[in-house]
């Protein structure tokens, strides 16, 4: 597997996934505003992903405040954690990241830990949730293998793959364990996920390079592949988890969950127990990003639709629990009802 | 109502609409291999118009039999019905119109009937079917109307407006009857219809001219849009209908009409009765054309997918009858049980 982001002589380097598949361009900063920026604008995505790379903007924060202003550094990072806070609203891994990262910085303030102290803190801890998040996926794949069978065929939205996280990825890491370890045959489809495309340049991308085939379809496909009985089991990621099971994922997932339960095929969702957010009891209050219409006119470089009209465009939806079959986490298969398992897992985290 | 089709001075002036929204663009020919070519390449688009196009196109396969194959008009006839034909699979109306043509042309043979004679009845034919489907889908409109309330948010996919016909169009012609002639205010959510995109580049485009506004979607926002009560019904056309009300309709209408189902949206159909193929029993035996996976792997000149992959491209899917609230014709609106009305309908065309 490719790093998607490291911690490299002080500085951050991440794959601008906004480039593929066409170009795999890296960048190096030491800046925190080009890390907020990127997870803005997508160059950096995918909830764990998010997560790692908001701990990494706090580290290379702490870092110029230390150079910069040393002054002020604490107040200083409160300013690094509002930016990065700020850069998108749904998936909660950003928050459960920079939460960690508070507590260390709080807990220095407030011990009168140096600045320098602090910072080597910080810095050290954004490596331990990188290293927790490869791990963590490793044991989403291994968990999440078990329900695969020799010969699934097993659909797929969005990225929830080695490139939405440090490596293996959720959904797709469950792919690659039970192909790539326990060599499982399976056939593995990729709805294209309008309008940024992550799964016909993400998804295709990365499986590819593990020699995995797969077939890409337009999102609207899915149903009718899923009518020929093409489809024994859809496995998604997702950007944020309620207290009772409801998740907020990629746009389209809801509909591939409606569709699943039409067919009577299992949906599943992969995700760390960092994307569990125990404070919202249900998906009603998980808030869903929208962005600019223009992603919807627009495919690539290229505008689609006319001038003078209207577009929609929130980039998650919400999975009510009931048309998920089972929660695949680090820590086991979670089946419904969720609330009870899921309030006991993030107490003992 | 601008013209998608005309026959003007013995050549076929016809709107290629695989430019549009970016430019309005006519091809004049003479020639019936330019107008199999647009059929198959979808220049020429949607069931009616398709029926329309067809039926000129022998129009002017008999003028050129005239000017150069005399001595084997009828031979050349022939191959011109195999050319047409053999565009494009699923949409019955293209059958359906060069039926009407060929009845023509071979009670003409039978007849002894002049070559010259032949082709006169041929052109007044295909003007009189051109002509007949201006006031069908005028009827299909006003019909489709009584149904629309004010205040309603409509939902439809791909294209079955004006540009899909000769005039009005099906779908789209019950929201242009609602909104125009009876004034009802209506909001109109179209969805983008990948991979041709024919809902972002010609269902907006043709609902702007008419000055009817509408938001575009990407496909796989539609259930999330149903989850939140913003669609009151969905309204699409048809590319053929089997006996029993099995509807074939672009890709993305099966996923629609489950998804409306599970949300208790009404799901329509709007068709003419030469849409309907009675012959057939069910949806399990209309043919789906499936596309080059190329489609699924662009949007004009741009790649959106890595090289090596696969891609599933069927162009239609089918709609099951107990997922259909009614079907909209020219005669009617009908509501299930279909078997029975759909085949008296037929026999008394």
């Amino acid at each position: 597997m490719f790093k998607t982001i490291e911690w490299k002589n002080g500085q951050v380097r991440f794959l601008d996934q906004r480039q593929l598949p066409l170009k795999e361009y890296f960048i190096e900063t030491n800046d925190f505003r080009v890390v907020a920026q990127a997870i803005s604008n997508l160059g950096l995505r995918g909830a764990p992903l998010i997560g790692v790379g908001a701990a990494y903007g706090m580290a290379l924060g702490a870092q110029e405040g230390l150079k910069i202003h040393l002054d002020r550094f604490y107040s200083f990072l409160e300013s690094v954690d509002q930016t990065l806070r700020s850069t998108r609203p749904t998936a909660v891994n950003l928050f459960w990241a920079l939460d960690r990262m508070k507590k260390i910085w709080k807990d220095a303030e407030k011990q009168g830990v140096s600045p320098k102290k602090c910072a080597e803190e910080l810095i050290e801890e954004a490596i331990t949730i990188h290293n927790e998040d490869i791990e963590t996926n490793q044991n989403i794949a291994k968990q999440g293998a078990s329900l695969v069978e020799d010969q699934d065929a097993i659909l797929t939205h969005c990225n929830a793959g080695a490139l939405a996280c440090s490596a293996w990825g959720t959904a797709l890491g469950v792919i690659y364990w039970a192909a790539l370890q326990e060599r499982k045959k399976l056939t593995v489809y990729a709805d294209e996920t309008r309008p940024l495309l992550q799964g016909a340049r993400l998804t295709t991308f990365e499986l590819l390079k593990n020699h995995i085939p797969v077939t890409l379809i337009t999102d609207n496909m899915a149903g009718y592949l899923m009518a020929q009985g093409r489809v024994h089991k859809i496995i998604v990621g997702a950007d944020r988890i309620a207290a009772n099971g409801d998740t907020a994922n990629k746009i389209g997932t809801y509909s591939l969950a409606v569709l699943a339960s039409h067919h009577h095929i299992p949906f599943y969702i992969a995700a760390p127990l960092s994307t569990i957010d125990i404070h919202i009891a249900s998906g009603e209050d998980i808030p869903i990003e929208e962005r600019e219409p223009e992603e919807v006119f627009h495919f690539g470089e290229s505008r689609t639709a006319p001038q003078g009209i209207e577009a929609w465009n929130p980039a998650f939806d919400v999975t009510p629990h009931h048309l998920i079959r089972a929660i695949i986490t680090e820590k086991g298969i979670l089946y419904p009802p969720f609330v009870e398992k899921l309030t006991l897992l993030k107490q003992n985290e």
